[in-house]
């Protein structure tokens, strides 16, 4: 299904229209929004071909899995970008896909999006304001991009702390595992954010950067270090979070080395006093030892000796 | 033996016909596929001799193992590619071996792949459209070069999410392996996948690159993409094995803590009681203890005392 | 509540008047420092409205936590700064956030810092000197922000060579979870100093800086290798916690093997000694051996040679 | 001594001469090779004068250990270029050190090698070819170092093929001690490279490289892609070494982790169940239970209780 | 105290002078060396203000503790470095600090260093030779601290290969706090010689460069290729140490391993049969078992079935 969105410059008003209504020709003030989630392919080609969108752009736009890119062919400009659609990093069932094709009058939109919430963000305001040009609705679905990571790495901060205080004090499995998923997500959305950084810093400085048709350099840079403060937040919380494996691991070490040298000391002790034991427990006929009157507690007396003699050796060989 | 291709621009049909047959000029429509798949040296040499490839290019083209390369002499450009042509990346068994070697009118190739149906993929189609161009066999030959590592990726990527999981709850010694396997293979793919992106982007920001001359820089770009997304994918699973091995280490190293724990905990609260109770095993004729009436219980309550006090020191040191 | 310090040039004297007090047009020669510290955002709005601060800029400035960025429009330079506010590096509650707008005649100012003493060096000192300039002021303000990190990184210095001096003897989990909350701080100050840094080295190397209007080359060289230098002792004392983390994970795991071997080897010859003399312990009726008169002397003898070539066997293996 | 070999224009011929025969002047066609590999120091320094070499380029030249560089003063260019000389990685004794000074008809040689058959390929060709020019000579000698590492690094690749698969299967110390001393070699190699390829790279750029004067850029291509790739394997292999440890790391640990749990599984259920024998085994006169006609019996199922109990809390908790 | 050598170009002769002595102007062939190793704050002050030193340059060479730095004003140049001042690489009492501050005519010089032996080769040579100029001197202290380093790198060289050789075979906790502190000391010097390999190369590449005035293009480049292999050479063995460091971690674990199995195998095998033996060896009066004549074989064999049921588990599952 294909959903247009018209403005007409005479009446000055939004209109629903289906796509056979759409005029050949649009007038010089006319605004066009052709949403194409819900569209087949069919009825996605038959836009794309209307619009005369080169092959290139045409398939890039269709694809439901691309990273983000940006690229301008005749009047035409794509532009891929992909927004958090799960609502935390603990999973990441794929990104909401924004496949943009707009030039001066048209915005052609495709966004895939499992979170119903971030769709709705997703969408370019048309309500009542005549003013609003295509750059305007562009520029919001950016910001709602680097939105919806935003708010979930401000709130991942304060979780982190919080993780970072538990394996410190007495992590287990669980959380490791946590911060695992955590780590696998935070690297693919440093990805995603990468790409999205990119384009922005190529559209800075490169002087015919189709970004720059309808955005001031400010504007730009503004997106640009949105990205990069995004992507720059990510980086630190993976490496913290790597930090924290790292730190988790010494620190397993180090109790295991503890407990080794409390059973190796308990052991080395009491082991060879229990073979002692045991070889005057024997059941033999003619153990002369035993008929002695003070074997029991010469043996014992050994048996001290041989207890102190072991902790002395421990001592000395510094371990505790 | 030499596999000749020719479209005569005449009669505007494909020929096969033999080296001999070969006419001494090329007509200016001509169209030449020579096909060295299965030449011998000398063959090989002589065709080289016939279009006066410059030394240095021969050379790079005659090898079965070169890393991937564009480089350009007179007429003639050399382009070597290496497509993956295994079935997925638990092995290695070596790459495709594409190389090219084309002007205007004639493409010589030489192609070494074990796998069957990719070398077919890896074949110039020249059924019936006489239209096509050799620029365009080599167009067709990178897509498939790349599309050979894009599906192994695709389906890598399911892989290894199942993977992930496995190793989180419980990984085993053939995991590990397997992980080690792919990481490996990634690594090899990845140095691959560098040589092929940095051809293309060499070739996107030189004047003056050979590639320029039959390809737009939009086609350029294209191919350049495609690399660099698969150069990209193959990082970013290689880091996650790498996490996984990282990530899979701290758990096994937090189990065996526990077991310590368990194991530390039971023995030195054990040992030494058994020490006691072989004391009491032995067999000496005057132990004075075991004549008291009240031996057995007090040695009971001594070492229900003493399992205790274990148990609290081990409590107060915040084993459990 | 607007704090406004004002230099009237007729009478050549500092004032503190209220916003309300403030002259329509500033003379040439008026300073005026505004600072919103305890503005509500009413007040901050009417501040940013009156010197027609773009609204980039000024949403820029509102904010509690921005990293660090310098940006210039019209008139007016943003100047966002990070300090130090804790007293050492095993805490992190927030840095001290200096929000800056200048002109070459107002400076306008926003400064959040939970520690009273930098938030008083991080002032402005306009007592007396009539001369003092706009630029003299944030000159003044860059280098608070660069003492605020140096004093702590170098008493930080001490505190690290006596650290790594306790890991190497006797490292316990209280040092390994301060080396963590180091790390942690560490990466978090990097950050912090690469943003400033790069404001300044971008500023070196760019024509048309904003801050080349009111710093001569020199003074950016100086802040920019201050922050440098920051930058460079941060990355340093990481690394060395890192490779104290590393060589504490290496001792640790030396030590455990060390433990392990005592514990094997005096496992591994009592162990099966002691069932030796458990089997002859048993109560059985009927075993021979028991009523040899040398079976006694010929057990001890057999436990002596199987403890001896257990020895030997250790030996042999090479495990001391 | 001084070996010189001189090929006098007039007579076309090659000449063993000494070097007081060397005429005053060489003509303009001569050409001189003087190999100064078993020269004093006051021979060299004689011939190093005679030809009026700058004092820097002769201090480098004489060094018999100096990284791979390529300077170029007056007439005279100095390459110093290191090939491998050893039998494979697994031991490293030094470099085959190339210190060359050429000029259009000169080239003054000194290599220290102390492998004879790499020293042999690392003199220039002299034999009766009369066209053959000093660039030819500086070629073969720069193919012979690169392909002194060429050869082992082929070869290794089969060896590590064998080691990748003998660590995941049952690696031993021996082994990862031939890993170590691997990377060791393979980090010192790839230093080499990494100095030659960039005397290459360098000159591919450089307008002025002294190399151009002998060289076309095809063949400084050549060379650079040759120690590019060397490069490129030994950063490979080193880095697939590194995997290896690092995976040996974690199966090791695994290992350790599931013989831990047999240990402690064994060792909690039987330790306390012989604590309990042993209690019944002590000899005191009055120890109720003993007397009781199912005292045996109740103390058995009690223990088989116990030992069930034991393997049911390890079930729930998951160790298998 | 200021001491103060003065060249007068009239009698053509070296002097000590007081400060007082010195001529208000210095004449054109003049050359004077104040050396302030020694002095007073004030002392120091007095002579920076004699020469019009700016106020940057002044603090910065007035400091105890400041990063290698390059920073020419007016005449004079400011040039400071660091020299290795300790025995070897396993202490790091702080670096020779050598500040500098020339310009044509006068070298000012402040010289921190607690190894009188360095100390006396960073003092410039002003025996007898009149044509030696400031930048002769420069140039000496330059390669003195280049020098400082590379005496005890090339030590370094030996002594690590045999912590390489000890680590493989019987590495101690000694021989990792060696490595530990080698690896602290290395990193130290590291940043050093970056900072001063720095300063050269910008020299090399800036046109502008105060270096320039007094050195040539070779003389450069020559300091800059020894401060760069200086920093290769630490770069590569702190990579090796590191390397030396996982290397024996991997082998440490391995060895636990080994002794893990041996243990589990023994008590595995033993402490169910030691439990055997101490049920039969309790005292209970009714023990049917006990009774019977072949009791004592029957256990005797059950046990030998165990103790190889044992056995032949632990090889299925491929213990050894």
């Amino acid at each position: 299904m294909i959903i247009l969105s018209y403005f007409e410059p005479e009446t000055g008003a939004w209109q629903q229209i289906s796509y056979e209504q759409l005029p050949a020709q649009l007038p010089a003030d006319a605004k066009l929004w052709i949403n194409l989630n819900d569209a087949t392919a069919e009825e996605q080609l038959q836009v794309l071909r209307r619009f005369a969108i080169v092959p290139t752009l045409a398939e890039d736009f269709s694809r439901q899995r691309h990273p983000p890119k940006l690229e301008s062919q005749t009047d035409f400009t794509l532009l891929i970008m992909r927004g958090y659609a799960d609502a935390d990093f603990s999973e990441y069932t794929g990104s909401a896909q924004v496949n943009l094709l707009y030039s001066k009058k048209v915005l052609i939109s495709r966004v895939h999006c499992h979170n119903p919430q971030l769709l709705a963000q997703l969408t370019p305001q048309i309500n009542g304001n005549s003013q609003i040009t295509v750059a305007d609705w562009i520029k919001q679905l950016i910001l709602s991009v680097s939105a919806s990571y935003l708010e979930k790495l401000i709130s991942f901060e304060d979780e982190q702390s919080e993780l970072e205080d538990a394996m410190l004090h007495r992590g287990n499995d669980e959380q490791m595992a946590l911060i695992m998923r955590y780590r696998s997500v935070l690297r693919k959305i440093n990805r995603n954010l990468a790409y999205q950084k990119d384009i922005f810093s190529d559209a800075m400085y490169e002087e015919q950067s189709p970004l720059l048709r309808h955005f001031s350099s400010t504007e730009l840079r503004d997106f640009y270090e949105k990205f990069e403060r995004l992507h720059s937040m990510t980086d630190l919380y993976y490496d913290q979070l790597s930090d924290l494996v790292e730190g988790y691991l010494s620190t397993t070490s180090h109790q295991i080395n503890e407990r080794m040298k409390v059973l190796t000391i308990v052991s080395t002790i009491f082991i060879p006093l229990t073979f002692i034991a045991g070889i005057y427990g024997m059941n033999f006929i003619y153990m002369p030892e035993l008929q002695m009157p003070n074997g029991y507690f010469t043996v014992l007396i050994a048996m001290a000796l041989g207890g102190v003699a072991g902790l002395i050796w421990f001592k000395i060989r510094g371990w505790w």
